[in-house]
């Protein structure tokens, strides 16, 4: 077993995040491509469908935290922080992937993790449209496509850098200077790369389809619930210097764990 | 009627090529997320799963053209040239996006168009994993999204440059030089860029979500059926000076034909 749970405790908490992604999906879908006037600049208090949707799924997940464990603490986007002092803490993101979600694209998900004593010890993506959920169990990971079963999904060997596959959601992630250059020496070495993605491209790794994924920028409710996908999948996931991604900023993640620590040097050099 | 054809030549065309998307998509559909080793880089004579599912997709599409419109001519990514000579032409790439399709994104989608003398006059694109299908009728675009009804779609008012969100495959594909300054003219003016897409990025703004689609380095396969949709759907779609986009190469697609003037001067300036 990779977590510090018992294995009871840790069957109760992956029921529970599933009811959690049942919620949020029920309270997403119906905002999805739904027309938005193109004039609507609506803010964080504004009325547009990402919005609506991502205060919709919020407030069910917080709800039925709140019910069923209302000792645990919860991290979420648009919710703050509450009881931080809790050794259990939900961090949630509702839609990861705005943008995505905006253009109508269905690579956006809504991710949710859980940490225990600051470790991620449990992470689920749901993607709504597609009907697409990843998450892991306790000693591995799974994806249940739309209608279908969920199956053991693992990351693929690729130890060169030449062979590589790599995702990451935009070119405009990375900060002119170090971060520029640095990803820029990868993606020179790696065999193509893709863009646009979000947590849907993380999840591919973990699937085995996609060998890297560099990212900078990212906060911690962006990459809490991925690790323990990416993890118990066979992968490997750090910040730019080696040291866990759960507080966020610049991620490397990579299916092979040998690709993992030659991308580091390259990142570094 | 926008199309030179009669109305019920017209429909039994469009009902032909329905019944090439399903068969294309039964043949497409289970090569997709299929494992491919990462050192496997067969060329166009490999026998990994993009080369599998996109040959088999064309054989089905070829088989079924040439037993019910013998005489019509057939330009396809695989299978070049046929009947060169005949007023109709069923232009056909069965995957495009290729590197979507390697990555497990389902972003790619199969294309067929018609030309009629040269001109598009029919559209299809489909996408197998997610069920979407977008079409060209004689006069108005639809979307069928899986399990769905064929509703109709819009392209969306967007007068300013400065309101659009736009798409593109990749930073990738302009040239150094005027073709990468062009697009970063048009991308420092959006509101908002979003990358990947290939031939879902144009139906997107067919559908009203996106504003701008972008790109360079297009073959004609990968836009003809692409055209009577975006067209039908109120947009304009033409090359970066303006000329028919039948040909490929520098495309430049807009849901609102305001902005699709503004946009092709600030390309060309």
């Amino acid at each position: 077993m990779v977590t510090s749970l018992s294995r009871s405790t840790f069957k109760d908490l992956l029921a529970l995040a599933h009811d959690l992604a049942d919620q949020s999906r029920a309270a997403i879908r119906p905002h999805f491509r739904k027309q938005m006037a193109v004039d609507n600049k609506a803010g964080a208090g504004g009325f547009d469908p990402v919005t609506r949707a991502d205060q919709g799924a919020e407030r069910a997940i917080v709800r039925l935290l709140r019910s069923r464990v209302p000792e645990h603490g919860i991290i979420g986007e648009e919710y703050g922080e509450s009881r931080s002092e809790a050794a259990l803490q939900w961090v949630v993101d509702p839609i990861d992937g705005t943008r995505s979600f905006i253009t109508g694209t269905p690579m956006w998900g809504t991710l949710i993790g859980l940490l225990h004593s600051g470790m991620p010890v449990l992470g689920l993506m749901d993607q709504p449209y597609t009907g697409e959920r990843y998450w892991s169990g306790e000693a591995a990971a799974y994806l249940r496509e739309a209608e279908g079963k969920p199956r053991r999904i693992r990351t693929r060997a690729c130890p060169r850098v030449g062979d590589a596959l790599m995702m990451t959601t935009s070119p405009e992630l990375f900060e002119p200077g170090d971060e520029t250059e640095g990803f820029e020496r990868v993606r020179r070495e790696v065999r193509m790369t893709r863009y646009g993605g979000d947590c849907y491209a993380y999840c591919l790794l973990a699937a085995g389809f996609v060998d890297l994924v560099i990212e900078a920028g990212l906060k911690s409710y962006d990459i809490v619930a991925l690790i323990p996908i990416i993890e118990r999948a066979g992968g490997r996931v750090t910040t730019w210097d080696g040291r866990p991604a759960t507080s966020g900023g610049r991620i490397l993640a990579a299916g092979d764990p040998k690709l993992h620590g030659k991308v580091l040097k390259l990142l570094n050099r």
